[in-house]
């Protein structure tokens, strides 16, 4: 099966499980609608991309981990999106959870999806309760204080910025965890694949520097130019459009150079090659007519 | 050592390893805040009788398991308190987290504590691996949908309520979690301590409402009334202040004999014995001059 297909049908199925009655209906429908339609599902397809490299010889526990780390994912947008952050009327070309449902029932959505991803670890431990556990440790070390996409946000709030513990923690975190947690899936080291994670993360935070500053906002279905309205460090405002996408493509290189040795090595380097294509954005590229799909 | 002293310790050394440098210092101290000083800590203390109920051949996995359900209602206090939810200004006496620290370190503290509540349980999974399994597992139910305190929550944005689901999951939840978690703590089996759980989860509920129907915001060191507030349904109302005493008394009685055999049902009976008299506010107890402590 596609990896969209099964990111998609595991993710659908968690949900469903959220909805059983007695439950309050609202609440069930904003969670729902907060993880569909999904974006791009980056950081679950890489996730299966490094379990099936390592063999992906328990397919149920991958898409476990896969729909744990994609309903963070949501769930950060989600509080993200608040009126108290970023203000997003939008996300995904459609009204933000908070605009279709109101702020309580964000909120809820987001904690509810934080909890229904360690969840759905826990259903896979009957098959692997070692990985499970193992998953489990590495989403929240990746979700929470210090190391994780929260503490990313927080910094946020401080007046001097650890910018390398910033981005590592506020983009790089849901990267590495995927790697991670890729390879813990299918039995393997999750330690190893440390870097790879992380070198994707940073080529992908330069990609959505390269959106926000040239996306408008029905390309990209949410509002643009966010960083330099809040202030946050920007690689295009660093090095110009140009310089960013030479320096995605390095950092892509270097994600390819530490790829540990396994059965799907080549597949992987392909997969992380391709990447360069999919985060630049449309107008940068020869040739090319697809929309870079939003987050 | 008492069980307060197991809590507090517990849940520093927790806090304390959420703070390791480099991270945002003020999301950090958010942390710290929102949990202490504790209020009264009911339900890890539940835990902790239950479990020591049942032997508590492993204190360490107790300890975790008190802390994680602790800071999940913590995290459950500092996101209730938010303008959009209860507006509160003051929580045990100081200002509430988003007072304090402003909206967004408010959410992101809320989401960090849920996170590393099941980071906790990871932790002991070195020792039984099992135990640990189970903890996640009942922490996730109790916390998320569609039976949690999340989906209580939930509930309030309804037009139509379901009351009986609304009380299980709204206030319920973390008591049922408390008695369940202590057993599995202790290697027993959770299932079976589900009723007990319950029924003190309906009688703290009659006592919360007769505390928010009676008190001074002086006294609880948060604002009252906020049940008439916002059209929630409330025991007083519904039978009085001394028929909702009764019916407080009645729910107890049933708890203990829901109690299942175990070393230590006698104490345990003493013990929920011992909540009428904390959850009765000091107005209508004879002869007794204590204060009823805050949530």
């Amino acid at each position: 099966m596609a990896f969209t297909d099964r990111i998609e049908n595991a993710i659908s199925r968690t949900i469903y499980k959220g909805q059983k009655a007695p439950s309050p209906g609202k609440l069930a429908s904003a969670l729902h609608y907060s993880v569909s339609p999904g974006g791009a599902r980056i950081r679950p397809k890489i996730l299966l991309s490094v379990a099936t490299a390592c063999g992906d010889d328990s397919p149920k526990v991958a898409d476990a981990a896969a729909t744990a780390l994609e309903l963070i994912h949501c769930a950060s947008l989600v509080h993200d999106d608040l009126p108290c952050f970023d203000d997003a009327d939008t996300r995904r070309g459609k009204p933000s959870t908070h605009r279709a449902f109101g702020e309580p029932l964000a909120i809820l959505s987001g904690d509810s999806l934080i909890i229904m991803a360690f969840s759905v670890l826990t259903e896979v431990a009957a098959i692997h309760p070692d990985r499970a556990i193992n998953l489990l440790r590495i989403l929240a070390e990746r979700t929470g204080m210090p190391n994780g996409i929260c503490a990313g946000q927080g910094w946020e709030s401080e007046d001097q910025i650890d910018l390398s513990a910033y981005h590592r923690a506020k983009t790089g975190a849901l990267f590495i965890a995927a790697t991670q947690m890729g390879a813990t899936a299918a039995g393997q080291d999750g330690d190893q694949w440390d870097e790879l994670g992380s070198r994707i993360g940073e080529a992908f935070q330069v990609a959505d520097d390269l959106r926000d500053a040239l996306y408008d906002e029905m390309m990209l279905g949410k509002p643009v130019g966010q960083d330099d309205l809040h202030g946050r460090p920007n690689a295009v405002t660093e090095l110009g459009v140009q310089g960013a996408i030479e320096r995605m493509k390095d950092i892509l290189s270097g994600a390819i150079s530490s790829i540990p040795k396994c059965p799907g090595e080549a597949m992987l380097a392909k997969m992380v090659n391709s990447q360069a294509e999919v985060l630049t954005p449309m107008k940068w590229r020869a040739g090319h007519s697809s929309r870079v799909p939003g987050e």
